[in-house]
């Protein structure tokens, strides 16, 4: 290895010297997209950045297994358990088959990032693919008592779970507070505590994803697929696991207390968050209706913009803030980076045109064989 | 609909008049890619030839649902149910995990056939992602008393099955002649006859691939995945299956009988096979070590070629050929491809520069409307 790598650890508020656990062997895995619609900058932002730690690790020597999943059932429209499922509602719309949905929004993912120069992972498990093992882990989850079946539909129970654990160790969220700020929706009166999670819905009868269970036919929770495939294909404990700030609660805490319930160790060494992407401050999302796609900005196609960018630009713009610094969107910001990226690819240009000389002295050579690679 | 569409029918085989179950919508089910290695040449024209038929009828005006599989488990090395399963030999050759496998060549099959222009399939399912449904089916043929389990496996009984069904009317072959031609290998001691096919194969402990099932830890049969996917997709009843010839059997005859041990119904409407490449007359296959990968054609690199051919003129070459004769490759027929290409490419250039007058008349402008689109 080249140096010591100091990570931002989320879970210990720290930065940590990166140690992992197989060297020289790492385990990675992001959270994907669920592909019900096309990612904007703010979503493209986290993958670029995982596809730069991918790439960094490599670099410094890792073999880095990078799982990076595809939801294709189970994302619900809210985080309380209610509402439709976010593919099964735009196969509705659409009125299509919900698997065409996904083949449709995963193909536009991989052509977006494949036009910003993104490494593919090691393995894009499906939800859909582990519908077996999510069932076996609910098994496993009611056998300690930290689940229960209302109705056909499996709950985790929170309450029960934090008396041995610390549920909101990752988000800093408290509990007790948890439990009197959340609203009380239609569709949690089957829960114990409105903090409780699904592990399996019962699907409507018009719900068109369903699969057998021994609770009734539906579909997994949302939390339950990214702590299934980490563990089939990293184990049990795996060094990093990755995401966007805004995946921290519940998804991910989520994930540790299914983790930690069945295999009663912690499931992830080192947290890693990206910051979001904002417009005017504001973070950019769907739902504020502020949103850019890629492909808009490379058109020049959006009334934030004046001109188009190229997607190395983009790219650029990106990784000049760090990730876990918030990036603020404009079309100064990405004029300047355009500047910026010009001045280092010319840059770039001209060392790679100098000669050397045969008796050149050794930093030299150093310094060219860095800007070959 | 412009005019009358007539296919030729494997199973009847005759030119039928194309009648779908249910216009405008058209389903169409192609066997996809084993993903251990790259694809061929001979796998490249099957797909293209598909392409072209799926392209040709949304022409047409039908709404085509088209589905193309990748099988990512359950193929063995050869068609008597022994040997290992490829993608397993792979991931073991290559010290990988076998999921690495299927996303390494998945990736590599997808940026071949971009490179060639073909359309994505309205879904690409996954045999893994099917692996409930292969179980549910397998459960239904034991109760129709068409499967029996040994040992941990489960077989299809094909002599009980041939008793009220014709096994073989799709590849022609006689079943009397079968079961004194099949060779004696290991593995085939848990069945009742050879021609016997599996369903579900009981894992060794040290196959990587294994999901629970009611008989065993193992992996479903080849020929299961299939049957599963195509019926969810697109009914008990769909209107065309294809792939390349090689498939009529056994997977394809076994898959008639799967659908009709269980359904009591022809599952296919049309059966469309495409011939194979041959390379001085004999079958392109990775077998026989005769192979080319599109890439060493795009390349010129490869003892056959004199030198580097496009894409667009590789597409050209397997175009010439109706999809239900032989092609047999050569240098020179790619090069008379591309002097046909050029020709065509040009010809349209003309036609498109021409410039209409006001009063034409109306067959020019409608020559002109056909060449726009």
């Amino acid at each position: 290895m080249l140096k010591d790598l100091r990570v931002y650890n989320t879970l210990s508020r720290n930065k940590e010297l990166f140690e992992p656990l197989h060297p020289p062997f790492v385990g990675m895995y992001v959270c994907g997209p669920t592909v019900y619609g096309d990612i904007h900058l703010g979503n493209l932002r986290t993958f670029i950045s995982f596809d730069v730690i991918y790439r960094y690790l490599m670099y410094l020597g890792y073999k880095v297994r990078y799982i990076r999943n595809i939801t294709d059932v189970g994302h619900l429209e809210n985080d309380s358990d209610d509402g439709e499922d976010k593919i099964a509602r735009k196969a509705k719309l659409e009125n299509i088959e919900p698997m065409e949905v996904v083949q449709r929004y995963t193909n536009g993912f991989h052509r977006e990032l494949d036009k910003f120069n993104l490494l593919s992972p090691s393995i894009e498990p499906y939800a859909t693919g582990h519908i077996q093992e999510q069932i076996q882990m609910i098994k496993e989850l009611m056998d300690k008592g930290l689940a229960y079946e209302t109705e056909g539909s499996v709950y985790f129970d929170v309450k029960k779970y934090s008396k041995d654990h610390h549920y909101g160790k990752l988000s800093g969220r408290v509990l007790d507070e948890l439990i009197t700020s959340e609203r009380n929706l239609s569709g949690q009166e089957q829960k114990k505590n409105q903090v409780d999670f699904a592990l399996w819905k019962k699907a409507e009868p018009e719900h068109i994803m369903q699969w057998d269970s021994p609770w009734s036919r539906g579909f997994p929770g949302w939390h339950l697929e990214c702590s299934v495939m980490s563990t089939k294909y990293l184990g049990q404990t795996f060094d990093i696991h990755g995401g966007g700030l805004d995946l921290q609660f519940p998804h991910h805490e989520c994930e540790i207390a299914q983790a930690v319930g069945v295999y009663e160790k912690e499931p992830v060494k080192y947290w890693i968050h990206t910051n979001m992407l904002t417009v005017n401050g504001q973070k950019m999302s769907k739902s504020l209706g502020n949103f850019l796609l890629p492909e808009q900005i490379v058109a020049g196609d959006h009334p934030l913009l004046k001109q188009a960018f190229s997607p190395m630009t983009i790219r650029f713009f990106v990784l000049q803030a760090h990730y876990r610094s918030t990036l603020d969107f404009s079309n100064e910001a990405l004029v300047a980076s355009r500047k910026g990226y010009l001045k280092l690819i010319n840059g770039l240009k001209t060392i790679k045109s100098i000669t050397y000389q045969a008796g050149d002295n050794p930093l030299n050579k150093k310094v060219l064989q860095q800007v070959e690679q």
